[in-house]
């Protein structure tokens, strides 16, 4: 099987140089994805050689100036629309078949990248594990015993394992981060409205992002740069401001920055140290560290489950639950079970409880250039999971699930590696809008731990063997 | 009963020169209250002697030059809270006696503004049209068989008749601005959070916004400009943008408005002459009308009161519904009937039907510089309101309650008279921080429409008497 280093600058330099053509990188690429799904269960849909012959005839007819992603190979998760593929959410009874793509797959698309599959997720989006899948659970790329992480599973295996150079994902509770924080990759959570959601399933539309898996912060700042555009299809859609433009991706001389003065562990014995030493990375480049009271982060992260924000899930799946409950996962069910009874009363006082939160947790957002925590407690087994597909999935979310309700933008980054061999990584988040600063703190976190070139030191990893 | 031009310019003005003192002015203004309200109805509490001493000799100890509204005599609408006064929200059950005043109140006494009493409205804010109180019907100022209008009822009758020189109302739905087009005010819905709500009575937490009545649009733009301020009390305070601070308020050279392309007058035979009027004095001033399709503002409104915004009014009063339903109007009851029965899921997806037309409203006002409508389609009388407590006062709403919903800031002002004297009126209305903007067309439409001195010929009517 072959293997190839697929981050943007270096297939665009080959496509230039001409040792390479994207017909014969997405051939290769797609007998490798046929031949790691078996055990990864990463695809639900791989694009067949009709179906991905008109995205190859077309940039056979371009010049790879032309095209910022010309023929940059991208996966695609399964609550997002590829015209003419099916598009499930992971639920057969629910599948169908888009007209058009999604917005963004569509802007993709006219640069250049091409869609080689729809990826594999926890069922509606809703699970941050990957084991919620009647298509298979997602196993992690680099340890058996351990989860992918979800729900944007399939699409973190995808560039994991070499597939694919980017993928979307979609993030409503940590969907695009702890799945980054386990397979050693950059998940960019952008301000909500960014990336636009018109040919997204909805989890909870108020709080939908789309994601991109990325190698490196590099990558994900060019391509946000390049897709962050308002959309009149999508009514939660936001103009990105200029201070959010590509300039913005660079290198903090002298900051300050937040660090919860409890952490979160779980117990887990490696995560302290690894902790420690992602914030120490940060002072030695100049950064000074802030405690700061964690406390209502993650009182407005239990609103998204405990409260009333459950019925945004309902609102989109209910009606299939009511009618054929077999067609829906069992956990998923029972994770919307209290949603029908939720009331408007109950939804608007929630809401005002997470906006005096806000109101608190942006008084020291504000004070500092981004805050710095772990992307999870710790990792979780699949055995764990297999016992209790509720609790350890919840522990994941510890440090997620509060993002989007306090409308910030978050960046998970690698910065080591557990004893066991799992990546292991932290986030960056501030106010929206701040993206393309936090996607610089994360490229600095990367250079600094040694772990910033994941695509190729994999692929060389794969050659050697 | 003495009489005073009562606006900020002349009575500050009268100060300096040592003509008048607060204490004078005040104390006839308290008498002359007493003696309108058994007609009127406005106050729900009068200051007493003992209540405004403190306030009195406060200023004695000050110089005129040194507090900004130093004697400026101002009526408090009884859901706001001033300090040791009960604060009944017209229901007496609910009263509470607040042991400090709401920020906005106290901000304004700092300033040397003196609060002579409580005005009655329409049970917890809830109406349009001023009748809604056990405290008595508050009658119009100009003609006795119409309503003041709501629910700032009384706050309007104060400004309206002479008592105060400004007065605060509040505005979820219009009710800051229905009574200023029926008592020939200018009533300014500013912004939502641009002036704090803490220590008010919710009505809807997410929509409430609190207003000045005046008798110039100059005046309200002073007052806007001297007390927005963010509110760490206030979780929904918003940071007034320095593009709306008092230099804004100044005179368009050329500009273009919206006006709907279908008009609701509800079958009145004078309003549509009095709507062209307001128009053409627009056209005359250099702007340029353009139709608007005025369609999806009218659907957000409907979802106000027929949507599942009604639970926000039910979160605060439901508790006194269910315990003690005596307590509470019979018709507010009817009006909050449904929100027990509302669930999340219907306000989630009415919520994402307010985005979408947030989108294709915010379009049509984005390609302008304001929006022209009349205040309401026509009066209604108090003989209608008799029969049918609800639908006369659902179409006095017409034209305001979208309004907050949508996120726009509006200014009631008036333009003319009909034939039996009632004041009649349009709003001006625009995004979120165009207030001081709104407000010059306002004075424009005022100085163009003869009417802008209202305060004075006023007085100079009762001196003639």
């Amino acid at each position: 099987m072959s293997s190839f280093d697929l981050r943007l600058s270096v297939l665009r330099a080959a496509y230039r140089a001409g040792t390479l053509t994207p017909r014969k990188l997405i051939g290769d690429l797609l007998a490798k994805a046929a031949a790691l799904n078996p055990e990864f269960h990463l695809f639900i849909h791989l694009l067949s050689d009709a179906e991905i012959a008109p995205y190859l005839e077309r940039l056979e007819r371009q010049d790879v100036e032309a095209l910022p992603l010309y023929g940059i190979p991208f996966a695609i998760k399964d609550n997002i629309d590829l015209e003419g593929i099916p598009t499930t959410a992971a639920c057969p009874a629910y599948a169908y078949t888009p007209e058009q793509s999604a917005t963004l797959v569509a802007r993709l698309i006219a640069l250049g990248a091409v869609p080689i599959g729809k990826t594999n997720l926890d069922q509606f989006a809703t699970g941050l594990n990957g084991t919620r899948s009647p298509y298979g659970k997602c196993r992690n790329s680099v340890h058996p015993d351990f989860p992918s992480g979800g729900s944007s599973a399939g699409s973190s295996l995808a560039v994991a394992l070499g597939v694919a150079s980017f993928s979307l994902g979609t993030d409503t509770a940590g969907s695009g981060r702890v799945p980054a924080g386990l397979n050693n990759l950059v998940g960019l959570k952008p301000s909500k409205g960014l990336l636009s959601t018109a040919g997204v399933v909805p989890a909870c539309r108020t709080l939908d992002c789309v994601t991109y898996f990325t190698s490196t912060a590099s990558e994900a700042s060019e391509l946000l740069a390049l897709t962050a555009h308002a959309d009149p299809l999508d009514a939660y859609s936001r103009r990105n401001p200029p201070s959010n433009d590509r300039s913005a991706f660079g290198t903090l001389a002298s900051f300050r920055f937040g660090v919860p003065s409890q952490l979160e562990f779980a117990g887990c014995a490696e995560s302290p140290a690894l902790f420690a030493k992602a914030r120490a990375l940060l002072e030695a480049a100049g950064g000074e560290a802030v405690e700061i009271d964690f406390a209502p982060f993650v009182e407005a992260a239990r609103l998204l489950y405990e409260g009333p924000w459950v019925a945004e899930r309902y609102s989109v799946v209910g009606e299939l639950v009511e009618t054929h409950p077999q067609a829906v996962l069992p956990v998923i069910r029972d994770v919307l079970a209290k949603a029908p009874a939720a009331t408007a009363v109950e939804l608007f006082r929630a809401q005002y409880r997470l906006q005096a939160l806000k109101v608190i947790c942006d008084a020291q957002v504000d004070a500092l250039d981004f805050i710095l925590t772990p992307t999870y407690p710790r990792p979780v087994t699949l055995a764990e999971l297999e016992r209790d597909p509720i609790g350890p999935n919840s522990l994941l979310g510890y440090y997620t699930n509060f993002m989007n309700l306090l409308d910030y933008a978050a960046v998970a980054t690698p910065t080591g590696f557990m004893a066991n061999g799992l990546p292991w990584g932290v986030t960056v988040f501030g106010r929206a809008f701040t993206d393309q600063s936090l996607l610089g703190v994360a490229a600095t976190l990367q250079r600094l731990s040694g772990v910033e070139r994941v695509g190729e030191r994999q692929s060389q990893l794969e050659q050697a063997t």
